[in-house]
């Protein structure tokens, strides 16, 4: 399997090449986890009735609500049902879509255009932004901490996951990702470099899925160690290939401008490895992935073939 | 007691007319906090150790420790030592601090001073300022779960005071307080705005403390109404002593511009009831955070200081 070198519909269609069986797999989860966000967010009213009108903006942006999917998959290959993960699979997106408010931000990367869409700043104004992205990371926590209420979920088990997702959100995981980048932009960097921020700024909260649904979903300790390289490598695999969509992507399927990373001098694997270095990469990482699931027997399948799906993913 | 009206030394000092015994009350607690703040803050190393350094910078600024000393003594009046609070304590300062950082930014306050100090994008630009705000955020909930990790606090009684904390931090709290501060700046605003803004923006966070404190400190039912109730009536003190102190209060004893509020048409209480009105009402708060603390006895000696000192204060 190769990314993206082939010609491919320019349709912005994210589901071409899914896994067989996967497809309904992903829509299954992913109806569970908008019904989910439709009850988390009536309509707001009072006086901060505009903070939460913006939240929910982003919140609702039409993400593929991967990281979200990740925590139920990896909760259900340890046997346990959907329903007792449903608070931190929505933390999982709430705290991602933060990330893209202040990322997007006028003094970070000030873009215009999110998922296809006026960035939250552009429809709010900066203000509203920056306090729609703090309130959503508060959010986050909040259903992290919800995690302890849900039946069948030990509170000891809540905390070890609520404390996992707190490392990986702060300055030791996507945070300080995320300022490591910034700091890089516009010099030269090697590839240690590179795989620090993408190991921080994106890799820490797909990671924290995994676990967080290992952890939730009752795994054992074995059960955890593989979920663990798996999300590591997982993660790791996610921002490479969106680094190769940068280049290779067009903006109708990204939703974004492509090249941009470029322009601005982002610290990408492709600038410092090459395009084909690349991609053998994401290869070997996708193999890695695959391996380290080899305790779930087929319980890992769709574990698997989300791995698969974010390799040959086109948006 | 009256607050402001005669001759004050203009010597920047926080501590004249504190409550006897109050003061070494708060010193012992305050070097407790600080101790726990150094030993949570090792010498940064590694790519991000810019956005670690802005981060320790903002939470080594000098302030009062106010929150984490309420969480504090409110464990202590329910018979618990200060040790087991202390995650909480610290959590209380880094989400305060955080506010503070984001509150300072050019889209927001765009103030140039903190605590007598040049503000954190002054010193470390917006991007880093934004981040290190982000990070602190993420700080404080990791803290909060580490509650579930101390001797003689059960994971139950941690997801219940993390639930807590998260909600008086997001849009239902802090976060909302600010945003509706924010539209309303240069409008004409009432009284229930006030309340609402002043509840919200610094009240949450307060109570939240006393809350917290109590839950974690093993707080009857009683005890626990008991401390809803007085910090409740506290954060609302606290926020209207804020709010005078900006109108009488002198720039070195404050640390920042002084009748700026003024300038901006700030919603505060001075502006809408007036001056005298504003007192009357702080008086009275003071009085009802007393009687809320009838049930703890003697046990409830220093919040009731602590109350007194926040009405007292002159910055």
């Amino acid at each position: 399997m190769t990314v993206g070198p082939e010609p491919r519909p320019n349709s912005g269609g994210a589901t071409s090449r899914v896994p067989s069986g996967l497809e309904s797999f992903l829509n299954t989860r992913r109806r569970l986890v908008d019904e989910a966000l439709a009850r988390a967010f009536v309509t707001p009213v009072g006086p901060a009735a505009r903070l939460h009108e913006a939240m929910e903006y982003s919140l609702k942006a039409g993400g593929k609500r991967i990281r979200p999917i990740l925590v139920i998959a990896a909760a259900e290959a340890c046997g346990a049902p959907a329903e007792r993960v449903l608070p931190a699979a929505l933390a999982m997106e709430f705290l991602h879509t933060y990330s893209l408010i202040h990322d997007d931000l006028p003094c970070m990367d000030n873009d215009d255009l999110r998922r296809g869409k006026p960035t939250n700043h552009k429809v709010y104004g900066e203000t509203i932004a920056v306090l729609a992205g703090d309130g959503l990371q508060a959010e986050a926590f909040r259903l992290m901490a919800e995690n302890g209420r849900v039946t069948g979920v030990s509170p000891a088990a809540a905390v070890e996951a609520a404390l996992l997702f707190a490392e990986a959100a702060g300055p030791r995981g996507m945070v300080g990702g995320q300022a490591v980048d910034w700091m890089a932009e516009g010099r030269e960097v090697g590839e240690s470099d590179v795989v620090f921020i993408h190991a921080h700024k994106t890799g820490a909260l797909i990671r924290a899925a995994v676990v967080c649904g290992g952890i939730l979903g009752g795994a054992t300790s074995g059960q955890r160690v593989a979920l663990e390289v798996y999300g590591e490598r997982l993660g790791l695999l996610f921002q490479i290939v969106d680094d190769i969509l940068n280049v290779e992507g067009d903006t109708m399927a990204m939703g974004k401008a492509t090249g941009s990373d470029q322009v601005r001098k982002k610290a990408t694997f492709p600038a410092v490895a090459g395009l084909p270095a690349a991609k053998r990469r994401a290869e070997s990482l996708l193999g890695e992935a695959r391996a380290a699931l080899l305790p779930f027997g087929a319980m890992g399948g769709p574990l698997g073939d989300l791995a698969e799906y974010v390799l040959t993913r086109k948006s």
